[in-house]
């Protein structure tokens, strides 16, 4: 079968064998996957990744002297199962699956793994008991926006909201825009949301965010501030002592810059300028996956009470809600996607997805 | 009167002009105050603490070319009322204050300040306001605990406590003490804590905690891990894909390290370490007040899907609830007390607070 391959730290397009489902598995056509930051960072930083890996138990780390193919946010169809297998769903049915196949070992991960191929391939093998069949009529392209949303799904749940915050969104990549589809879902407002390109604030309005800010104009924190005034009864309710501090809401700070591959020098001090605009009692969650190693400041954090809650991935009921999310249109998902192309493509999109004016998300249809 | 006055980066005894009480001031006599590790941090590390106050709003930094008068953990006597006061308790009455003056400009510090005199004076000046009466019989230098049980107390608050988790407390020095007495007013257990200082590991257990660790022996998060064991049914609960994970009940870490300016080579990059031991979801919560900048990194946080609760003071409530606590003899703070010295033996007890088998918390009686 064709595959977009990872090699020699460049996106080549080559045949690799069959998949062979064994007992438990499934092989599927791949109809769409998603092109994920975490994909663009690991081609130019993929002893980064490698890092990573090693502090997940369990996880193999990639062995960068072989082949890797990428893709975790897909879309399949069943084609043939292996031996130990339930066969619930039919032979072309189409399904979605958290990217992990479960093995007597525990489970690994598809898409950054020598072993296990991922979306950017004609044929992949799942896991049949984490398959979840894609309602009627919803397009591929769109199940395959799964994977994302559950980023943001996960990160809102992981944030404890109350319902009394103000949220600040920091960064409108896919990231972003799906935390700011989940905060919308927890009904809190205002939203507000910052990013440097135009056409991202325009995805951010459309899924939800209330204010957008443009970053070069003017201050994030300080838009947030105007918009996270306590009502007159809630300032005259404040104890003595606080009633000299600025009378603002909770806030609730994402941050979701994501790829700093790309843009490492910009966002170098990352959560130190969170730490630094970010209001008193502040709870910050970062889900930006790939940082790297950066410095930051307890002393801020200490005078201000922040927290910060780091976060990574989704429960599988998370992944499961959000399919039904973006199956019942609850979640405007098509809106993200700005190109499709075929396995010929990824090495061009990989390029392309750096510049955040034209693409927010391709979608690689590895059957074209 | 006679101080012990931070001057030129000494301590020295010197006479200082008798406080006058304004509006809703009244005059003390101090009775007894506490040296805290901050007062230590402050007199080697001035210029860090005057760079702290500049992120508290409100909060005036010092200026270290005039005399600051230390000392924010006192019990006093009423000697005389300023004006514009109600005089609700008699002259005489023992009382307890939060080392914060009201002022039209709002709260000022007490203790960091060339304006408002600490604790290591005869005399110095509080607000009416904030007066607590000390239950009768309270010994003075027992009621002076309030403050840093109340640092303890509003460190295991923010921690959101939901009684499921097993505690870790890194460092037993006075604050970390206060964090274990109020862990065991929350009924949780076992506590685990962990200090160099066999001294310290047995005030530990004075102070409830359960199991107590030496660092140079055995490494703090194995022993946590050990108690900290599901039962076999929470075990049985848990989702297929956590299956592989270890099978430990929530870990709240409590980073109460304290005195770095002592320690500075040991605890650089204490964050780093915590987030190297922690388990994964483990909360962590920061009490060590004075920690300089610091690189941790994300990476490790976002793996493991850490929090962060930075914490710093104490709201009033909290404040008066540890004064009652003392009283009522639910923690048994007199056993923090190590020693007593009048004003001229603070320098030296300075120095000796440096050793931890000595020393815990030494009791400044000015009128001695």
């Amino acid at each position: 079968m064709r595959a977009a391959i990872f090699r020699n730290g460049e996106i080549v397009v080559d045949t690799l064998p069959e998949p062979k489902p064994t007992a438990g598995q499934v092989l599927v056509k791949t109809l769409a996957c998603g092109i994920c930051g975490s994909d663009l960072h690991a081609r130019k930083h993929a002893h980064h990744m490698v890092e990573l890996a090693r502090h997940l138990p369990g996880r193999k780390p990639m062995d960068l002297t072989r082949d890797v193919v990428f893709g975790h946010e897909f879309c399949c169809e069943i084609l043939d199962y292996g031996p130990a297998t339930s066969r619930k769903l039919n032979i072309g049915a189409r399904v979605c699956s958290l990217p992990a196949l479960l093995t007597s070992d525990g489970p690994q991960g598809i898409g950054y793994s020598n072993d296990n191929v991922g979306g950017y391939a004609e044929r992949m093998l799942l896991s049949e008991a984490l398959l979840l069949e894609v309602p009627n009529g919803l397009a591929a392209e769109h199940a395959a926006l799964t994977e994302p949303l559950a980023v943001g799904i996960h990160a809102v749940a992981k944030a404890n909201v109350r319902g009394d915050e103000v949220p600040l969104v920091i960064g409108c990549g896919p990231v972003g825009l799906a935390v700011i589809a989940a905060l919308k879902l927890k009904g809190l407002q205002p939203i507000v949301a910052a990013d440097y390109s135009p056409a991202r604030r325009a995805l951010a309005e459309k899924l939800g965010a209330d204010i957008v800010v443009d970053p070069a104009r003017k201050e994030p924190y300080a838009t947030w501030a105007e918009h996270a005034a306590m009502s007159p009864e809630q300032k005259a309710a404040r104890p003595p002592l606080q009633a000299w501090r600025p009378a603002l809401k909770p806030a609730l700070i994402f941050e979701c810059v994501g790829i700093p591959g790309l843009l490492q020098q910009v966002f170098a001090g990352l959560l130190q300028q969170v730490f630094e605009g970010a209001p008193r009692d502040a709870r910050i969650v970062v889900v930006g996956v790939c940082m790297e190693t950066d410095r930051s400041e307890p002393t801020l954090g200490i005078m201000k009470e922040l927290n910060v809650q780091y976060v990574l991935g989704y429960t599988p009921d998370e992944f499961a809600y959000s399919l039904r999310l973006i199956a019942e249109g609850q979640v405007d998902a098509a809106s993200l996607v700005t190109a499709t192309v075929g396995i010929d493509g990824v090495a061009t999109a990989f390029a392309d997805l750096a510049n955040p004016e034209r693409h927010t998300k391709i979608i690689v249809e590895p059957w074209r």
